[in-house]
């Protein structure tokens, strides 16, 4: 084959063959194919766009790119639950331990965050002595033991993708939807799930601004999951404003021990219930996604889901006690906070400013080398919908660093909208989908 | 400034600013922009095209990416020629002799051939001992003292398009009218003449292989040049058979002192006055496009054209006496002939196979470090229009390389198409554009 033709084959907007996919991938991870030759590729593509058959053939060849794993020792039907990124996003703290306490074998692999979202791996390591590094036999251990395991990702997965998504980054070609459709899920493939459950974001906070590009993006995924005989559903949730109140790695993870608690706010009590919900039905736990909800609503009530969580802290080496004594978290030196000007209603919360404040307070990473303050972040007393009071306070900044929380203040300030008439809460999950596909 | 945001801003269709287009182009030499940058930036041109202040800027970055020569030191209005490429194109070696015989300086670059078409350095190292290498004072001095000089392309120039140039051609990129313009211009902005006459060559051995897409490439040149305050016209011409019937460096050599004898073939006759006329006129020494063919027809009839073509071989160290002895040009030593099959009428040659044929006997190159064969090449004994009884020769193909000879042979077979009714010759010039301009 030649890198020329095909390339020249997709800027004449032609597909191209599941086979030339595979050769062009092969060839890029083993350096026969020079970046230049594959962002010029990568520029067609946004532009001529990819077909659903070379959608699945990307995916699949960046899936075999590295090692994939097997879950198969694991008993049961695997879940996984996979989110586009968002802020305050610590469902995946809360599912889990409900879909697990359910029966549903959760074995996960989790990223850390960038910009102005979050990481899972970011926030497990605010639990003292909690290891997000695990061998892959200690990891299918303790899922067959317990039920749970969520570790960071190994370096020799979807290599392929690794090398795509760092050049897309800097030539400009990141927003095609089979692009993204296909990172994501390569990785999603790749991570041995038999089922997959996909929260995709929509709102200023999220990659997708729109509800129309969401629902774009959650269909073909599951399109995808599905070709690739992985049972797969996605639900696409508000991330206009920030999901619960706590933004922050010690923060966040404070408050899915509440939620777990059924002290949670009433967003994310909600969406993890959902989530965890569909996790069970998927799993073959449930016969229907109402009686998968009934049965995760029992495990939150009835306190399975928080000794789940306990069980998870323990096996992986964290400090079980956190979840009663919060004092043990990493502790912050530095407070600030916001109070609303006038009084009214919050009509808005903008997401991707109350993200980017959480970052300048040191609990994100501006680049993929910084380190993160474990304590610091922002707390959101007021969501959309509520009433406030002038003088009454909306959110408090965390730190150890006066410049830096002072700064996040500054940038948070932007975030809220308060107006005079009463406004409703924005609607938290959208769309459900794939829920109604025929599987056998 | 931002190279993602200017990818995104052209991918967006936006026109990017002359010192974002000088920021690119600069970074790009120095090695600061990427390759794989750079070929991104590419493809979004292709989509979204460059409008013409774009082109403008991006031919004048490149200019002066390297060296330009200053041509002020020769007196009068330099006037160059410029190939877009074909095959059998010998025009320079018929039309520099007759324009500078007429009094107009003709300070000249040339280039090399590459894959079906052939180079004008090339040809004239066909002639033993000539050096087509001069020190530039020397080039400046013999133009002062003889009025004329060709010497191959140095190293400085461009290097901004050697570097784009070498990238789109594995990126698939080449196919873009601003791209291209700008590749041409920025050479022969950066080559110094006064004023510029180019001849865009259409059919099937040309770049450009229909007329519409030819005029629109040229007057886009012809803007070029007069935007950057360069009198430039263009010539559209007929390349769907080979130019004159020798194909291959000595062999066009030769058929070059023919045509200035007085013996050429009609069509590259015609071109050479109409070229040279143009030249004549555009350098101030006639005070109009038909005064000034009647001064360089003079020149052809009284045996000017070739006594200053005697001057400039010499001038470069070369045997001037190849003149009226053809056999001190390298000889061949295999030679294969190819015949009618019927009687009737040619009513095709195709140029792109001829050429081929050409570059199969050894006489041009498939890559750029092949030597060539200068005493190989095809001669073409009927054109189109000319009738022809079966067994008569179509045409000769010289080498030294039998195994060769016979590949070009068998590659040319298919050039010929005869038909039993009469056809008519080509219209060899299409269309000129530009000699209206308005120019003080």
């Amino acid at each position: 084959m030649n890198m020329v033709a095909l390339i020249q084959k997709k800027k004449d907007g032609k597909a191209l063959q599941r086979e030339e996919i595979q050769w062009i991938i092969d060839g890029y991870v083993a350096g026969s194919i020079p970046d230049y030759q594959i962002s010029a590729l990568l520029m067609a593509i946004c532009f001529q766009g990819l077909d659903k058959e070379e959608t699945f053939a990307l995916t699949e060849a960046m899936r075999d790119s590295g090692d994939t794993i097997d879950l198969s020792p694991i008993n049961g039907i695997k879940v996984d639950k996979h989110s586009t990124g968002g802020v305050g996003d610590k469902t995946t703290l809360v599912v889990a331990p409900l879909a697990s306490a359910c029966g549903v074998p959760v074995a996960k692999m989790s990223g850390r965050g960038l910009g102005f979202t979050g990481g899972t791996v970011d926030k497990m390591e605010s639990i003292p002595g909690f290891r997000t590094t695990l061998e892959p036999s200690e990891f299918l251990a303790q899922v067959n033991a317990i039920g749970m395991a969520v570790i960071g990702q190994t370096a020799h997965i979807t290599p392929a993708d690794k090398k795509l998504y760092a050049l897309r980054d800097v030539t400009a070609t990141v927003d095609n939807f089979g692009l993204i459709a296909s990172s994501i899920m390569s990785k999603k493939l790749a991570a041995g799930s038999d089922a997959i459950v996909l929260d995709v974001k929509v709102g200023d906070g999220a990659f997708m601004e729109n509800l129309e590009d969401a629902v774009t993006l959650a269909k073909l995924m599951v399109e995808i999951g599905n070709s690739a005989g992985r049972r797969t559903v996605a639900a696409i949730t508000e991330m206009g404003q920030p999901l619960g109140k706590a933004v922050g790695n010690s923060l966040e993870v404070i408050e899915a021990i509440e939620t777990l608690k059924g002290n949670g706010p009433a967003d994310i009590t909600e969406l993890a219930l959902k989530l965890s919900g569909i996790m069970v039905y998927l799993g073959g736990k449930a016969s229907s996604l109402e009686e998968g909800m009934e049965k995760t609503r029992a495990a939150l009530t009835d306190g399975r889901g928080l000794s789940q969580l306990r069980r998870f802290i323990a096996a992986q080496g964290g400090n079980e006690a956190v979840v009663d004594d919060y004092s043990l978290f990493p502790q912050h030196t530095v407070e600030k906070k916001l109070t609303a000007e006038t009084s009214g209603y919050v009509h808005r919360i903008e997401a991707r400013c109350i993200g980017l404040a959480s970052q300048h307070t040191g609990a994100g990473r501006a680049t993929k080398e910084d380190t993160v303050d474990l304590s610091a972040g922002v707390y959101v007393h007021r969501k959309v919908g509520d009433a406030v009071q002038a003088g009454e306070v909306l959110a408090t900044f965390y730190g150890n660093d006066e410049a830096k929380v002072d700064a996040a203040a500054a940038e948070a300030s932007k975030a809220f909208t308060i107006g005079t008439d009463p406004v409703e809460a924005p609607k938290l999950i959208k769309e459900i989908i794939g829920l109604e596909t025929e599987w056998n």
